[in-house]
């Protein structure tokens, strides 16, 4: 199955730079051209993404997760 | 209340490009060094917090909410 | 960009039945066949997707947004 | 309280296969009739409802939770 | 389907006080003790419950959706 | 940056109860008015923000994070 396009508005393209195991979950940080961008998905899925420092990736976040504060 | 610093590990600082109200929800465009960040938040809130194009914000994303797709 | 994979954990293929268009969400009803499964998207996206009926779709989900109830 | 019916439009019924416990969040595999659906929740609610491979659960989706990608 | 327990740690038990109707999703305000707790449903599960001002409700919060702010 | 507001509209403010340190997440008890509130952030976070038992903190909950069940 490859995907042809995704509804997700917010897409970050980056490399990853560093990954923080976990038993269960681990933490992972992208680098884009205008900073880190975290994620945080199951440990399973980075075994199954193959996912290492320097992966490309593309960091995905729906519309309706982002918040937003005045300052 | 003022709130020194938030857990939420993705921050995206910019401003108000476009607002696209709804009865309910609206969409708004943030500009941001990234490009845009989209937010759906409560009309109401967009009322409350008196948002408008120009307006400078920061999206916040929690870093669970973030998928990772490889490219 | 063509993505390869995508770390999402569930995914539900199946087709578009029904598209309620909102003026900011819409609430897309996609027929698996083993069930109907909801999503509600930008009606942006709606449109940059080029969703309607009959369209064949993957509706993902993030394993931490599944809660779990016993019956 | 007994729960008469909740808003969440996915559900997803199904047996416990597989529970991968983390300290703080467990990762649990529903087997259902749509495949296997991964839900994260945290390892104290998996010890407060007692579930074990075999428990029989619901695992519920928001529909604002679910993402679409074409295909 | 009976549900016995669900995992979700967040429960706010209340009162419908208000509901904003929209044409895809809309916005109840139940009233706690407490407070008031907002929540963004589809219009669906809002006519599907049948929710009308002075419904008893509980208000569900998984808690990896909970941010903290420090103040 | 000094944040003037927030668009989130549950906000539950209380004292810091427990922390449950995982090695990527962890799990954090609020004491508010409301009861206990669970929120389930990184390690990184607990550590950025230096919480602790006893540490003021507002519990942030986006409205359509929030799903209701009728009782």
């Amino acid at each position: 199955m490859s995907i042809q396009a995704i509804n997700v508005r917010n897409q970050f393209r980056g490399k990853v730079k560093e990954i923080i195991r976990g038993d269960v979950l681990s933490e992972i940080d992208v680098e884009t051209p205008w900073g880190i961008v975290t994620s945080v998905i199951t440990t399973r899925s980075v075994n199954d993404l193959n996912l290492r420092p320097g992966s490309e990736v593309v960091a995905l976040v729906k519309a309706t997760e982002v918040s937003l504060a005045k300052i």
